[in-house]
């Protein structure tokens, strides 16, 4: 195992360790209390049949019952009958407020898993092990959980921290090349909100990125999940800063929502939600348009798909309008000033509804089109 | 309006008024916070009917738009479905971050309009107006919010703060004399567990209780949430003291989930409960028979049911199991050593079959049987 290194969150809810390093998954049975009376492995089907045997058996080093509740893979599983087959399968069991879940996979299952110990018996531990770029960079840090609802994305979740996440970048080399696409517009959108310097670097290593090699991915891992850390811990429950984290989003849920939960990855939306919201933040709060095309640019360069699909404008501000940023009438939207730094504005729609029928008008983009 | 008394409640999680006083419902508008974007009013169809259209008036003061969801009436309907129906309702309207919810309603209304809030979006703020003496004197202080799954009650749930809670005993008029027993039975409880002396004065105003003197009723609820206030402030996740509130919920728990939801009010389960577990702490902690005599013929003063239903001794011990108070293989149980003081123990089932055999073996009791 090589070096492991540990960033720390601090949040009024508690704090807790990321630890990150190759080979650091062999470390997870550390990170269990000792105290627990019971554990639950919730993972995917697909990530249980690659990495569930070997996980059982690390976690076997702690004597404690062992229970693997394998959910079906996708975001369009992340919804309440999923969590209800976590609830029904600890009841069943038994398990008391003294278990501990530990959360094996991408952000579905993190979200989810971590949801599902906010609520089981209004509360209990759990230890994250995200196994996708995405969720390594992103998800399991900063104690977001939540499930989907038809209405909307995350529409129903809570603030909930782990008691430990445990991030081993070895196990990506099991994730098709469109999850690493998908990981790596979060990675971007660190530099592009909060560290120009950092955007810089991703340009210069977009291809070593793509191709994970371990030391540039392992680098990028860690400065995401600092530059996270830090920003979960001034706030917790994005009253203020946090909000600069869902750069994209806004624009990349509402593709998701559009399209259908799982049409489009998580992160795939997110980067075509960047190059929209960066043409926006050109139009209204003075972006660079030099800085709009580089942000296009390294979008495309990590793979992610830059042309939106045309949903109809109505029905995109409609989409937009139900998202958490929403503040009464208005739609709120993270912008960026300049490179590496990002602010929270309200636009009203005669300004966004122009851009929307200029970028998402037709010829919707397909995700990993140019990477078939 | 008579004096409004207030009692606080201060928790790791915020702190928050109660106010108690006949009349002070009248205030409800006054304790929603200025920057609400709207306010969503989630009742059951039976409260709506009596007090809907007042508090639609008293919160048209606030000038901010109002949605009422009314739920179907009764425990249940405290799951899932109607958390759902509450999630829909707010996401149809587009409802933000920033709305108000307003609890008005029992402690099925409250718990699940609670739960409802620490969810919605990852949390919004809410205000409880509880319309049962059960909820005045117990689920609407102390932030538990919950819902119930088909293997067990209150399992799903999250531990939530309101702003506020506006408690007026003029509202108990309307209740069932089923529901004031039901409520009494918290209130006794709270004199049983805490102050020997507050359960002698409940001894000596039974009567007084049950037919609802507004000035004893009123000073029931306030000892009641003072008591509550106070031990939730020293423990507010139930970590220690605060299990002792739980006293004959065990036993109570049990006879809800086994003889379904809704047969039993939660009250008459717990008062029944509290005469077994009176029962069971004669036989293991050393409370004199006569302070069982006394327990037992207060709750029959108060019109609950003493007679345990006959679940079946494996089964009842079964339903115990599952109960959040389990630690691994062993069933925990709140006991009084005396009158007045509480502590959680655990006893082996060796112990308790018998006292079940003995107490709940034939003949199961029917609430409201003496008071039809």
């Amino acid at each position: 195992m090589s070096d492991v290194q540990s960033v720390r969150v601090q949040t009024p809810g508690g704090h807790y360790p990321i630890h990150i390093g190759s080979g650091c998954l062999q470390t997870l049975a550390d990170h269990i209390p000792a105290d627990a009376t019971s554990l639950a492995l919730v993972t995917n089907v697909t990530v249980d049949a690659l990495y569930g045997e070997r996980v059982r058996s690390l976690l076997a080093a702690t004597g404690k019952p062992l229970l693997t509740i394998a959910l079906p893979d996708g975001e369009a599983h992340k919804d309440w009958a999923s969590l209800n087959q976590v609830f029904d399968a600890l009841l069943a069991q038994g398990l008391d407020r003294k278990m501990v879940l530990v959360a094996l996979g991408g952000g579905v299952v993190g979200d989810l898993g971590g949801f599902a110990a906010a609520c089981y018996q209004r509360g209990v531990r759990f230890v994250q092990a995200p196994t996708t770029l995405l969720a390594q960079v992103d998800s399991s840090v900063g104690g977001k959980t939540a499930i989907n609802h038809p209405r909307g994305k995350n529409m129903i979740g809570a603030f909930y921290q782990p008691q430990a996440v445990v991030i081993d970048p070895d196990v990506l080399q099991t994730l098709p090349a469109r999850e690493i696409s998908a990981g790596l517009a979060e990675v971007i959108k660190y530099g592009m909100i909060a560290d120009a310097a950092f955007f810089d670097w991703c340009e210069a290593h977009a291809a070593g990125l793509r191709a994970l090699d371990a030391t540039l991915v392992a680098q990028a891992i860690r400065r995401s999940c600092e530059i996270k850390a830090a920003v979960v811990s001034q706030d917790e429950r994005e009253a203020g800063v946090r909000a600069h984290l869902n750069f994209g989003h806004t624009f990349g849920h509402a593709i998701e929502a559009g399209l259908g939960y799982g049409q489009w990855l998580h992160g795939e939306a997110v980067g075509c939600g960047m190059v929209l919201a960066a043409e926006l933040s050109a139009r209204v709060c003075g972006l660079d348009p030099a800085a709009v095309a580089r942000i296009r640019a390294l979008v495309q360069a990590i793979g992610c798909p830059v042309q939106a699909p045309d949903l109809g404008v109505q029905r995109w501000l409609e989409l937009m309008r139900v998202d958490k940023k929403t503040r009464g009438r208005h739609i709120h939207y993270v912008l960026l000033p300049r490179l590496g730094a990002a602010q929270v504005q309200a636009v009203d729609d005669d300004t966004v509804a122009p851009l929307l029928a200029q970028l998402a008008g037709q010829g919707g983009g397909a995700p990993g089109g140019e990477n078939p």
